[in-house]
Order: structure tokens, then C-alpha cells, then sequence
């Protein structure tokens, strides 16, 4: 129970160091029967790795997805399906100078003072490649949800400042940031070319949405549907805040305008996210996430060793101006795999 | 597991309905010989129930709490406790006319949807007065933090749209907002009496601070303490958003600005909101969450019965104006609930 | 969790002490809609009260169930349902002379060792009133299989030496010690009477029966039907030991006799006791359980107390001769538990 | 939460099927810092494949353990340690002809009905294969354990009705059949070769020992610890029944012989088998299992096939005459994961 499994009935455990031998993810209790094909991985997983863009690490990472068990003749068969990508074309010595040094916004100091150790080649644990098990366990919880016709995807709304002020779905797929709003795409993109002048990363916001959900997913009291939401993506590393439907908004609403009312043909706007009482009611699940900058920067920084004394450090090798737009299929796959969980348990009280 | 658990060795059960004979909570995996009495847990109850301060529920709840096991000679012994409160002084007969109704903004709706039942009584379940097992666990939890010194406190950070332009800790406590700025408390109450006027409700924002709390609690990956901290504050009815450290505001921010430099003292800031990585850090904790307003306001409003047909409905009776300050307890309870469980996760592993 | 939840989707969590305020239960997960009343559970609480029968306790244990939450107009909700039985009649003064001693057979020492304090009144937790929640939670685990036609039953097959020679379904429910052997039954009174005269106890043998399950339950690999099965009658206090089917006895048998052939029809025999590979095969299920001699007996036995002197005891009162039969309905009672569990978990599958 | 999964803190999640690529274990919740090689995991799955021993299974099971995570510079790190082995030499063309005909004794009829798919070849997830995850795990929690000077092992007691008359601990290791009495091992020996000529299979007993267990682990009510390792050992796919001390025999015992008197120097006979009320109490855990015989015998059997029609079938290919003695490392396996994860479980309420 060291924290590396999620969900109840949908329950996924990931495993795995950023510069070790491998990283994956064991799936137990995906219904049999379903198709599912190391291809329908491998197409989520390569939209982590957004290849050639502007402002992304250029470590290739082949990522190549295998399934070791619980397929079978191209079916799921209830049993453990267990996910590998090893680790290639890794280079740890450039780490080397930082095993004993705590880079700031990372998590080296704090791992060092849990364990008592820690892998520090490549971030170890903590790094982002962690997610790719997530990845590979949100594109077979995607299937999952597909049988019910269900559908998610996310975009960014705000990047170093730069917000989206319209949402055109079309235009997602069409640009780098899978921005909305395609005139701020290319205000993003100049944002990210200065920044990277400097030397600094930025933050930003996704947003995501979940087509087709059915009421009565969620289970009150405490695993309430936007409260495992809360927590899915809240356990992505450089996620800082979520809300759902109106969000922090509702702080400066009367109760008059954050009602939805209720006409025959059902709800007749969305504040609440599509979940009411911690249950979904059948309208889109709207939530967002605050994504940090990536620590990472190349500027000199004040910070201490493992000793408490004082160093300065400057971070080497290109890495990313912003998780985003990468993250985006990482939050994807967090909400699929809460709402492949939900509706397995909502299954139970149907039949 | 139909969702009314949480945590993994600090675990808590709450049961219980609005309206119904009692409400209660199970806890399970409290350490024993702790000095525990029902007066620890009835202060705690007291905050929930703010007394006769303005724009709140003239119900008189007495919540008076009963320890029924786990305790013995002023003990813990290291068996559940069970704690009960009685539901006195109900009356359910307004509720009559909304039995097939579903109230705007309330769970009505997908409480049918999920269960093909409800009990209607008071929202039943879904009652707001569902908390007061939370705060019952939490003031068990808050001992066992007290045990290592960590302290936790919340308090309004903005209500109907007035915020709150300083911090002043000795404040809080002295006026009905709990509000750490003294004008802005001014500026609330004449806030609350307009809306009152009008029949209608606002939102806020809470914020929550934890002082004193080591570092070492969370488990990568998926149990990271701000994913906990995230769910169990989203699981509190009238949560739309929580933040931790920068949150919201990390989007606009630059890694060279978000980034907490280390010195030989530690932490030289504290945008982190004393988590790094999922790991507290040694620096207080800073969460932040947005309360919406209470969805019973005494406008009319639209909306359908069981049978999709359109109805208006006006709700009776006098409600609160804001679910803050009533909310603050809770919020704290469920955060102490959260540091309680990985206290007790990480002591598995010091010894 | 200390220990005292059971289960995956129908939950169970009890709490109490034997000469606590209360003791209880509560079910988290049970189905909605399911008519359920106090007399339903009361029913099978009578049952582990065999009345004015030899060689049962004489204390006058009420046990009136009452329901404190999840039901509403007869109906189950799908909230947590919460079960209380008040502890009255209770005389803690003869514990008084035990408070520092450790009884032989009992809990005391471990539990004083492990806690470093325990509520001595009765045995407190570790007493056998703690399945009082155990039944309770049975009989609405019954409610549910009962909608699937799965009835449990189980009877007394060996008690102080003395077997059942024949099975006859009929005279279970005519004799005091529920044997399906009437020949039995009488020598098993004759010997409850010589061995009460010695002031000592007995062990026996009960053996559980399940008709009518579907093919299909049971979850591997660690969750096989019979391990779940084998955790839950094991957790009952005086059981010693479990085996399903052919149980102890496969260890002199060859794969020729040990396999049950398939024909047209279904299995030809049963000596896998209704289990295959984990998972029931829609034959009866068969489980036996060993249940060791009351370790309260009125002879002198040498012992130490907290301070390790070695002192001699007789403890006093009337205690029963045997758990057997009072035992019978908590054994039912874990199996319908296990069942239901599993009922729920396969549908999450099948729909 | 298809069942895969065991553990509480110290947490096991197998996968894999006997003819897929490979099969594997993660273990979540291993404390850092402890010394682990491949070497350590790989003596005792050598222990799993006795060689060239009479009656046992031919097939190279070469086994080769990798770690591949969770492990730096020789020492855990605290994050899930997933281990893997391949599958080579793999034939899966014998098992063409049983694709569709249920073998008696095996899982393949009740896997059918589960998930209406299943991998045949070698039996699938069901074979007994499934148990070098197991193996694997226990050998990591017997590092943990042995750090507290805890030492399980396992005997054979009976196999194939001859049953050990005396144990003597220094033979154990000098026979085939680790058997504790030598007579009794070479009886067992002719045993063998008998039944191997009749194309038959048999059961028998295995005995666990665990030397050094501290006073204090074990959770009431339902964690037991009785009870978990009841659940553990009959998860295990050939144990059919599970006792711990005197077990079965507690049904012939008079309380006043089967109690264990308290000394100043602690129990004075152990027929509790080092558990009483559930925790241990510092004296050996003793355990038993009844192993069935293998159920693939060499003699024509009558079954059906999917559609249900009778067939007779011949299972091909040499197969074990009994899984003793491979089993034994499999029920240590299983007794170190339960005490390794309630000895995590005990530590956070000590210190």
C-alpha cells in the first residue's frame, strides 16, 4: 500500500523509474471480452510524446508498448493484463552531479527524506515518464467507456497567460497546444518562444470534458464522482488545482445563478459540472486543472545538498517549457480510468 | 463499498440520514491509549453549529455526541469507535410536498436516478447534516495530529464576493466569519444582509493551513498527499475546486518564479503549499477550496417532478445564507482526517 | 483499519464491547430497493439465543435490533444501513478480579500486549458477543442471495466426540444441538451433561451448506471463493480450522477418486464441495468448521497476571458448554456474507 | 479488483498465464533501505522446481527471476518493486486438443462460465504457474522479516497416506520430500513409484512453521491473524482445507486440555498455535494445509465439452505425481506475506 494502485473495481498498479530497466502498469479487473490490441496503446501513448514541437524534450522515448498477459486472441479475459515499456537510449550520467544536490520544485529532497534513498537518475519515481503506465491504463479504460459510448477529451485553455477566449472543438486536433481557439494558439506559441529565450518554463490550465456520461456514476459520501476526479488528477505531479463546472467561480455566485434549473428535456445550463450530489446527471462533465511550470529551468538556482549546505545549480540537457501540452493525455486517461471504475461499480446496483 | 469510507488506517464510516433516527461514524485503525472524551468531540461540534449568529439554520441541532465503543477508562483501546448523535427535534412534514420534486441544485435528481429510491426527508443522505460524522472523526484525528504537534486551522478567505486583504491569525476566532481581516468580516455581514433580503445564497472560498506537520507524509503515486488532501475535501457537498500552495494562480506563474529555492534553513518560500512531489516538505500546508452558495434559496424556481412535468417551487423555512462558516469544521475535519491516515502510513516505515 | 471491515462491495464494519454501551454494525454497499425489517434480522439474532436450552449461558442477552439508517418505508436505499444493539442486564463486577489477569484460551494477554490497555469487562471486544454485528449484517447479506435463490444452512456434525452418523435435512431444526442426526443428538446431550458436571467444555464440528449458487463467483486469484470463504468462518473466535469439500481428507486420495467427472447433466459427484479453481460450479458449496472447547471452564487453571506472578483462577458464572450451536447462525451468517460479496462483484461482469 | 491483488500494506499484485510472454508480481508498500538481489529471489524459486526429483514435472522451468524496478545500488527504494519472468520453452500445441472439453478437477469449466473466454493453453491464469509471483513476493517478504528474526518453513507431514511419525528439522533438507521423518520419506518414495505406474495422482499434508514471531500482530475481528493466513494458504489453487495449533482436533478436546496454561516464562504448551484471539502471542505459528492431488492424471476420464457433450479424455505429457513437494515453498510464500504485511501493519501503532 505504498500508493502506487488506483481505483476499486477498475484498479490499476503502475511501477516503474524513469531510468531503470522498465515502467508499467498491471490492469485488474477489466471485463473480458473486449477488444484490445497493443495498438490501441501505443496511439495514446504517442500522443504523450508530441514528437517534433516546438519546446519538447527531445529524448526519444520509443515508448513501445507491449501486453504481456490478459489478452487472448485479441480479447480481454478478465485476468490481470500486465503492460511493459522498457527504458531505451538512457543516458544517466548527466545526473550524475545532482545525486546529492535537491533541485528546487522537485521532488529529490522529499523522497530523500521519506526513504532514506532514492534512485535520482532521470527524477527516478517522481519523474514524469511515471505517467506512461497511466497512459497505457486510461487507453483500455477508453474502451472500457467506449461500450457505453462515452468519450473524453482535453485541451488547453490557458497557457503562460495566454487563455483561450473561444472554444472550437474543431481546431483542438489542428494545433500543437490542442488549444480551442486557434488565434491563441499562435499567441501560446510566441509566448513559448520567448520564454524559452529565457531560459524559464510557464504553467497553464487544461480543461476537460467527458461526452456521453450516464446519470449515476459516483458513490456518496466519500468517493463521490468529482471527489475521485479531485484525486486522480490531483495525483498527476504538476497538477496544483481542480474544479468541476463552475469551480472557483461559484465563490462569487448567488445560488439564483448557480442553480441549473430542470426543464422536461432535463438540465437547462451546466454549472454543476454534470455531477450533482457526488453522482453524474447525464450532462458533460466539465472539469480543469491548474498545471504547474516545469522545475526544470535552465537559469541558475540557489539550493542546498543533501549535506544542508548551500550550492548553486544549473539544470542541463533541453527539457520542456510546459508540461502542457503533454500532460493532456495524461489527465484524459486519469478521468477514464475513474469513470471505467464508476461505472463498473454503478453496474453492480443495475442488474 | 457503496462510498461512505475513507481513508486507509485512520478509517472512517459515517451513516445516517437527515431525517432519520441517527447519524453516526465508525472509526477504525485509531491508535490506542490516546486520552479521548466525549467533550473533545462535542467542542468540535459546537464550531459546526454557529449559534445564533446571522443567516443561519434556526434548527436547533443539538448533535449531542455519544461514544458508544473504543473507549475505555478515558482511553482509546485500539477498537472502532463508534460515535452516534440523535436525530431530536425533526419535522419532516415540509418536506412532503417536495417528495417527488427535484430541487434545483440539490441531489434529488441523481439520487432517484442512481438508487430508483430516495428518502426525501431533509435531502436524507445528502443533507449537509451528513458532515457531522466527519467532524466527529475529525476531532479524533485532530488528537492523534496533537500527539506531533500538528496544528490545523481554517478560515474564510473571501464570501459573496468580499475577500479578505489580510491575515490576521488573532482575528478569527473573534468574529462570525471567522474571517482573518477585520473589515472585510464588516464587509461580509453587510454582504449576508442583502442577500438575505433578496431570498438568496452566496458562495466563498475557505482556506486551510496546517502547521507543524513533518516531512515524509504521502505515497507516491497515486496516494500523493495533495491527491488525498483533494479528494477528501471534494467529497464536502458544497465543494466545486480545491487548490494547494499557488494553485490556480501557478498558471500564469514561471518556473523561475514557482520554484521554492532551498537554504540551509530550509524552504526559502512556500508556493509549494508544503508539498513537493506528493510529499510534505516541513513547511505549512496551504490548501484552498470553493464553497458554492447553498442551493435552497427562497425565489421561486423552475424545475420537473418524477414525471419530467414542469413545476415552480418555492422552498420554506429559514436557511443558511452561505455554507461558510458552518463549513470551516469540516473542511479542517477532513484534513486532519487525511494527515491522521498518512501519520500513521508513514510511521510503517520509520521504525 | 484495525481489522474490522469485511468484504469488497458489501461491506461490512462492526464495533462494540461486550459490557460496552452498544454494540453494532454497519453495511456499506447493499443494493437498493431490497424490503428489509427489524423483524428480519431479529429473526436470526433469536437464533444465536438458543433460550432456555442445557448448557447455554443463562444471561438474558435482549439483543433487540433496531435500524438506525439506510432503510426507508421497508426498502433498502443504498446508504449504509446501520444496526444497533444496546448492551443491558450488564454486571461487569465479577471481571473485577480478573482485571490483571490473563485467563487461559482468552484474548487478555495478546490483546494487552498489543494495545498496552483493553476494556476487561466481559472479554470487552474479544468477547463472543462481537458477533452479534456478524449476524446481523448476515441476515441482510441473506436478503440479497435470497432474491437469487441461494439459501445457507448449517447444523452440528460432530460435538464432544459424538458424530452424526446420517444427514437428515429434516431434524436439524427438531433438536437443541440443530444435528441432523436424531441418534446423535440424544448422545450429544448425554455427554453435554457429564462434561458439565466436570466443570469443562467441549469442541465439535459445524458443517455449512449452500444450495442453489450460480456457477461463476469466486475471484482469482487471491480472492478464490473458498479463500474468502476460508478468511471469514476463520475470523469467528473458537474456529481452529476450515476445509470445502472433500477437506482434509483429499490427502489420502488419489486424482482418480478426487476429481469430479463432468457429464451431460453437471458434476456426477461433489468432492470439491461446490468449487473449482476459485470459483463456484453451481453445485452445493460444502465447508466444514472446527470449533475449539469454551475456554471458560469452571476448573482451576494456573495462569499469571500483568505482572507475570503466577496465580491460580476459577472463573465463575454459568458459561456455555459449547460454542456449537450458538456458534451455527454466526457461521451461516459469514458465509452469507462472503456470498453476497461475490453475487456483487460477478455482476459487475455480467451486465 | 479481479482478485489478483493480497495485502494490506505490504501489498502483492500477480499477473500472467502459464503459455503467455511472461509472468510477474509487484509488490507495492516493501519498506526501503533493505538489501535485496536477484539472487535472493532466485534461491527460492529454485526451491519451487526440485529437478531431476522423481515424479515431478519434466518441463525446463528455467525461471530466470529479473527485477525490474523499486531496487538501487542493491537496496529498496520504497516504490513498487515489479518483478518478472519469461516464459520460454513453451509448447502450446498439446493443449489444441482440450480447447474446448473441460478437464475434470481443473478450472477450465468454471473459467468458461466466469468470463465466457479463456487462454487455455497450460491451463491459462489458472495453472499452477500463477504461484512464482507468489514465490517471488514471499521472497522479499522474508527479507523483511527476517530483519525482526522471524524464520517460516514448511514440511511435509503426509503425502499419499504415510504419514511423518516424528519430526526431526535436520532431515527436512536431506530428502526429496522434505519430509522431517526419514522412514516416512522413503515410504513416501515407494509410494510414488506405485502410483506413478497406475497413472494416478495423490494428496497429502503440508506443515508451516513459523519461529520468532513477536506477540502483537494479528487485527481483530475479521484481519485475524488466523484468519488472513487462512485466506492466504487456501488461495492457493491445490489447498482444499487449513488449520492452525491443534485445528481439527479441537473438536475431540475438553477446554481444560486444549487451553494453554500461562507461566511466569510465558505458555506453557502451544495447542493455540502461537494465536490467540486472533494476534499472535510470541510462542511457533502453526499451520497445516490438505493438498489435493493433481488433478491430471494419466487415466482416461469421462467429461464434456463446451457444448456439452460427453467426451472421454487422455491428458498427455508427464505430469507430477502430487504438488508436494513443489507447494512448499508456495505455503511459506504465502505465511511470510501475511506476516511480513502484519508486521508493517503492528509497526504503526508501536512506535
Amino acid at each position: 500500500m505504498g500508493g502506487n494502485s488506483f481505483g476499486t473495481l477498475f484498479r490499476i498498479t503502475t511501477w516503474g523509474e524513469s531510468h531503470g530497466e522498465a515502467l508499467g502498469v498491471v490492469i485488474d479487473g477489466c471485463p473480458s471480452q473486449i477488444d484490445l490490441s497493443e495498438e490501441d496503446i501505443q496511439r495514446e501513448m504517442e500522443r504523450r510524446r508530441p514528437g517534433q514541437g516546438m519546446g519538447t524534450s527531445p529524448r526519444k522515448e520509443r515508448d513501445r508498448v507491449k501486453i504481456l498477459s490478459g489478452v487472448f486472441e485479441g480479447k480481454t479475459t478478465g485476468t490481470p493484463i500486465s503492460i511493459i515499456l522498457w527504458n531505451e537510449d538512457v543516458n544517466s550520467t548527466p545526473y550524475n552531479e545532482i545525486k546529492e544536490i535537491y533541485r528546487p520544485g522537485h521532488a529529490d529532497f522529499t523522497y530523500q527524506v521519506k526513504y532514506g534513498i532514492r534512485d535520482h537518475r532521470g527524477g527516478g519515481r517522481a519523474s514524469a515518464r511515471e505517467t506512461v503506465g497511466r497512459v497505457a491504463a486510461g487507453a483500455i479504460a477508453k474502451k472500457v467507456l467506449e461500450q457505453e459510448k462515452i468519450k473524453i477529451f482535453a485541451y488547453t485553455l490557458e497557457l503562460g497567460g495566454v487563455r483561450a477566449e473561444k472554444i472550437d472543438y474543431e481546431e483542438i486536433e489542428k494545433n500543437f497546444f490542442q488549444c480551442p481557439d486557434r488565434d491563441a494558439a499562435i499567441a501560446m506559441e510566441k509566448k513559448v518562444e520567448e520564454v524559452k529565450v529565457e531560459g524559464d518554463t510557464i504553467g497553464g490550465i487544461v480543461e476537460i470534458l467527458v461526452r456521453g456520461c450516464p446519470p449515476g456514476l459516483g458513490e456518496p459520501v466519500f468517493d463521490k464522482l468529482e471527489a475521485d476526479l479531485a484525486k486522480g488528477l490531483m495525483s498527476i505531479g504538476a497538477v496544483r488545482g481542480v474544479e468541476v463546472g463552475a469551480g472557483f467561480r461559484v465563490a462569487q455566485m448567488f445560488g439564483s445563478q448557480c442553480n441549473d434549473p430542470l426543464g422536461p428535456e432535463g438540465f437547462e445550463k451546466n454549472d454543476a459540472g454534470g455531477i450533482l450530489g457526488g453522482i453524474s446527471n447525464g450532462m458533460d462533465i466539465v472539469l480543469r486543472v491548474a498545471v504547474k511550470p516545469i522545475p526544470s529551468i535552465l537559469q541558475e538556482q540557489r539550493t542546498v545538498g543533501h549535506n544542508r549546505s548551500p550550492v548553486s545549480i544549473q539544470i542541463k540537457g533541453r527539457h520542456d517549457i510546459s508540461a502542457i501540452p503533454r500532460i493532456i493525455p495524461v489527465c484524459e486517461a486519469m478521468v477514464a480510468i475513474v469513470l471505467a471504475d464508476h461505472l463498473l461499480r454503478q453496474k453492480v446496483y443495475e442488474s
